[in-house]
Formats: C-alpha cells, sequence, structure tokens
C-alpha cells in the first residue's frame, strides 16, 4: 500500500505541477497567451500621455504614460499604433487633498491617493491578433489579474475601433 | 517745426523702446526679474509626478510634471528641491468623455478638454532668493502672465513650506 500511495501522491504532484505550467483551459492548442501577465520595464519612466478621472463606483484618478513608440505615434497621430507601442494606465483612489483644501479653503483639490491597479496594452499585430493586435494586462500589486477578469478588456476595447481600440486621448 | 515733431517722435520712440526693456516697476534696481517669464524648454517630454483635479471654479483636471532633476530629487524624496529643478503643472478644464461615457454607460469619465494654462516653478536659489528660491510661472496660450498676476504664487506656495514650497506629491 506504502508503494501505491507514494504513487498516487506523486502523479498527483506532477498533475499538479502540469496544470500550473500548461495554458488556461481554451488555450490549450498552445496558442501565445492572449494577455500580458508580466510588467513591462521601466513604465514609470515614460511619458505623459494624459490624466483621467472616473468618479462613481470607481472613484479613480490617474495617468496614462506612454513608451517612446505609442508617444511618437500619439503625436503624429497616426493610427493604427505599430508594434512595441505600450500604453500604461497608472490607476488610485480619487482622494481630497487637506493640505491643498487647508490653503485653497474649500474642498476643492483632489489628488491619487492609494494605488489601485496599473493596466497595460501592448501591441503586437501576431501575438495578440486574437484580440485586435492589443495584448491587455491588469495588476494589482504588482500581481496579474487572472484571465477571467481580463477577458471582458477586448469586448469594451473593441468600442473604440475608430481610434485602434484606445480610448485616451494625448493630451496637448 | 518739422524738425522739432521729428525730435519729439524720436524721443517718444526711444522712451518707448527702454520702457519695453527695462524692468517692471518696483524693479529698477536691475534685480533679476522674480519671475518666470519665458517657457522652458521641452517639458512636455518631461516624466509624470502626479495628476490633479481641481473641482468648483477651477474645474481643471492635468498633471505635473518634472525635469530630470526635479524627479531625481522626487523620487529621493529629497528636500528642499536642488538648483535646476523645474516643475511644471498643465491645466486643462475638466470635461467629461462622452465617447468613454457612453461605453461605460453612464456619466463618470472625466478628461483634459481645452488646454486653460501652464504653470512653473524654477528652483534657483540665488536669482529667485526673494521667493523660497522659486521663480513663479504662468502662461497662458504659451504668453506669460503679468507680474501682478503672479505676485499671489510666493504667499500662498509658502504655506507649503514643509515641502519645500511644492504642494505636489509623487505618485508611486
Amino acid at each position: 500500500m506504502k508503494g501505491f500511495t507514494f504513487f498516487v501522491v506523486a502523479v498527483a504532484a506532477i498533475v499538479g505541477l502540469v496544470a500550473l505550467s500548461v495554458p488556461a483551459p481554451g488555450h490549450a492548442d498552445a496558442a501565445p497567451a492572449p494577455y500580458v501577465t508580466e510588467m513591462p520595464n521601466g513604465y514609470r519612466d515614460w511619458q505623459w500621455v494624459s490624466s483621467a478621472h472616473e468618479a462613481g463606483n470607481l472613484n479613480s484618478l490617474g495617468a496614462v504614460l506612454g513608451n517612446d513608440i505609442a508617444i511618437k505615434a500619439y503625436r503624429e497621430g497616426k493610427w493604427p499604433f505599430p508594434d512595441g507601442s505600450i500604453i500604461a494606465a497608472l490607476h488610485y483612489r480619487n482622494i481630497p487633498s487637506d493640505e491643498n483644501n487647508k490653503v485653497f479653503g474649500k474642498e476643492q483639490s483632489f489628488v491619487p491617493g492609494a494605488p489601485t491597479n496599473i493596466q497595460f496594452m501592448v501591441k503586437d499585430s501576431v501575438k495578440y491578433a486574437a484580440t485586435g493586435g492589443w495584448g491587455f494586462g491588469h495588476f494589482q500589486g504588482g500581481k496579474s489579474a487572472d484571465a477571467a477578469f481580463m477577458k471582458p478588456c477586448f469586448p469594451c476595447h473593441e468600442k473604440a475601433k475608430a481610434t485602434d481600440l484606445v480610448f485616451t486621448r494625448y493630451a496637448p
């Protein structure tokens, strides 16, 4: 019995390892992962595209930054964005600035509070062909969201087809 | 008479030219101008410090960018900012994004509209010694505001003495 138990545990362990390493269901054809699951390097140094405030439940204040390729395309007003473009959306809680408001004498100043998430769009027309050439990523505390969470990204961004699936405009 | 008229016009023209080139009243001691009256070059390429939303009458949405010296000081959390630091505040009307709201199905998305003004703080502890080492600038459509308009900059920013007169914090 001892040998059999070991065998079962070993098989279970191997199945577990294999389960961890194979793509999620639906991508068992070994196609590239359709999501961005690693944070692009150096995004905090990228140039500013625009700011955004989402009211309501999101209550978010943040900025969109772009790598050199994306910024160049933005400035030239050229769509579609070329491969290699990466756009980062840095989101924070939208909170009142007590120290600013004290100076202003009224509740008018809102600033980024705690970071909430960072989202990326990575252009690779081959790798992400199934989602309009863009890979979508969502990170909280540096950790990637799972595929189920990111599934709605593409159908929503697809509504911005006229601007190559990108909602954010370049602020002059 | 003709000669005298020419003389008067010539003198008036010279006085006009001199009036344009001498410092504003109150700085006739040839001290350096206490305000920033020329837009620093390349500010739109600088790195992002943070975003800001001012509600109420200002109804502004914008971003603060910093040149390399300012960004380094921000990231090291080192005050006072060293000479050469320049901080730019780019302001726009805070407007709803109709196209985003159509996708969200509700009025929640606000984005930068028309540019309103750009403000600068330039650190030069000698040139701007009288205003805490910072020169203040305010530009609309690329044109500098006059000295009277910028006079309140310093007394207001002085209230942020604990952070070297700078209100905006670095967003991580």
